[in-house]
């Protein structure tokens, strides 16, 4: 899965290209964090073939058989001979389990400020065991829009569930569009997002492309990676999830769960821990979502506990005079905000997360250049 | 002209009423500034039946002819008595001229800095004289998306020219289309926005409903004050002004030039005077606008002098390295900044305004209830 963005970085345009020609067969990936390598042109191309050939060289495969990502500043070019002489101790370095992934996920961070991994062990509908692990980074850029062979959000999945390459693609795009395509911390789709999803089949059996424990593991650890990476939002101090039920379809549903992640409006007076329920209102009602104001319920959720904000249609009492001094309070600690809103107009579902905007993001994107 | 947000305020519920039955006759606009009588439900409707009862009693005309709006928090309802408590003072106050339109602009701010005034004289192209005069107030939930009975973004104009309800309607409409309709501080959508024409003929002559002259003075007085409200957004430091070129039609330009000036990470970089052209190409990447990037061309206008950022998908030398410290001196100076982008798709054109993403719009937004 790759960006959808029509300026697209040479690794993404070569994923693009390898993935229409076939879908397995692939034994490495080779991530470039600090520049993007996109808006490079034909010398960016040449680039990223290099920087293929070069780490194929050095694990002793064929170049069809790797795949790269980028991340960073967009324009300038890869610094390339640092890159290939670093190559041969990368290689050298290469380990096996949690450590080794803890490395790559914490080597691949630009602005983040924590690494993401997560993963599951299930078994197949056969009995067998299988794992599904991922990292994942992404902190600025983030509005993924990713389609098959489309942040800069990378994630990367490694399963030893059997699979067969056209089967591990559409598990991932189903998995993708409920979890990473439904981030969004700043709405600017990145021209370098990529999730890539390995699958080796050492767990054994016939291909298990049909099977939904898989599916189920895959789109709960994207869901997971999806979630960190929304927490770990530049500048953010809190993690927003915003659940929409009773939309007229599900599309919908999707529509007006992204229009309040979204929204600056919702985001700052997040970051001021000011339950504003007019501004989430607000972002429904431009959301394109169908829905009678009179039938819209907005609840905040803490734990086991329910803040209702909005009761078809009606404020709560609390919240038009002094704008709820309690929920504010409770609102300064939290620092995952669950949003549940009820649009009355159908059984349309969807989730969607986000984070604040707080000073932090301004500081980062301005006084420096990502 | 009213919000196409799906949740309204009473007083946008009522002009489109108004405007369904009959586009001729009003006589009074009356505002409340500081709450938004908006997610306020019946108590709302009639609070607003109330005031603009009173307002017409006050100013001894029927409450058919009295059109009102509002802007301010969404939730609470209008401090009723207090407003017509004070409408005898405020009708015996009315007065004429420039002195009076500053009056009412300076009173309907909110978060605004500045007043909003703008207008033009002109002839009809019988000869006649004619002017059109404006207020406007808007500063944050700023992306209008107004349709014939659709920011807070509230403007009024009055003019002499002589024009029919439906006249008056169609010159509004093409005129917002091309000026608040293009305007972004945020990308939130209000549930309050307004643009009113009042047209009292007294110029004199027949209907000028189809005299370019008329549409042009109107048009021209409405992009004046939209690009006031832009370069008084919410914490704004610079105004963005982007026009794009060579779009595959109007429509793919319009897409373009909005999303340049709703992208946090473009309106940051402005803020940090970063001559980022990378973020500025996603942007146009993701907008939905069809275009080649090796064609793709971005030029900063600095008044008589151009620089270029990106020549046909090429980043301008002085810009990977260091990125431009001598653009980025300039930048600092400037307090309104012109992109002239070519998608090199067509010859589609549009111009969208919008400003900065500054430490003082997080503070407006988070600090306080609005």
């Amino acid at each position: 899965m790759v960006t959808t963005n029509r300026i697209r970085a040479a690794c993404v345009d070569d994923v693009r290209s390898k993935l229409r020609q076939r879908s397995d067969g692939y034994q490495a990936i080779v991530v470039v964090s600090g520049v993007a390598n996109a808006l490079t042109g034909e010398a960016g191309r040449r680039d990223h073939a290099e920087l293929v050939r070069a780490t194929a060289e050095n694990l002793g495969v064929g170049p069809e058989s790797v795949l790269a990502a980028c991340t960073g500043v967009i324009g300038p070019r890869l610094p390339l001979s640092r890159v290939t002489a670093a190559l041969p101790r990368v290689v050298q370095d290469l380990g096996e389990g949690w450590v080794a992934l803890h490395q790559a996920a914490s080597a691949i961070l630009t602005t983040d400020t924590t690494v993401k991994m997560a993963g599951r062990s299930f078994r197949l509908t056969d009995g067998r065991r299988a794992s599904v692990v991922g990292i994942a980074k992404g902190s600025g850029m983030i509005a993924p829009v990713l389609s098959p062979p489309q942040a800069t959000t990378l994630a990367f999945l490694l399963t030893d569930a059997p699979l067969t390459g056209p089967g591990a693609q559409e598990i991932l795009r189903a998995g993708t569009d409920q979890t990473f395509n439904m981030v969004c911390v700043d709405g600017d789709t990145s021209t370098n997002d990529m999730v890539l999803l390995l699958a080796n089949g050492a767990a054994g059996g016939p291909p298990a492309d049909s099977d939904p424990c898989v599916a189920r593991a895959v789109e709960a650890t994207l869901e997971d990676l999806a979630q960190q990476v929304a927490a770990d939002g530049e500048g953010a101090t809190k993690l927003l999830t915003v659940e929409v039920h009773g939309a007229a379809d599900p599309g919908q549903a999707r529509q007006a769960a992204r229009a309040v992640t979204r929204s600056p409006l919702v985001k700052t007076a997040l970051f001021g821990a000011d339950p504003n329920v007019g501004r989430i209102a607000c972002a429904l009602g431009y959301s394109g979502a169908e829905f009678d104001p009179s039938r819209l319920s907005i609840v905040l959720v803490d734990g086991a506990r329910r803040f209702p904000l909005l009761q078809e249609g009606r404020i709560a009492e609390e919240l038009p005079h002094g704008g709820g001094s309690r929920l504010r309070l409770r609102l300064r600690q939290m620092d995952h905000v669950r949003l549940r809103i009820d649009l009355g107009a159908g059984t349309g579902e969807a989730t969607a997360w986000g984070c604040d905007l707080s000073h932090g993001y301004v500081h980062i994107n301005s006084a420096y250049r990502t």
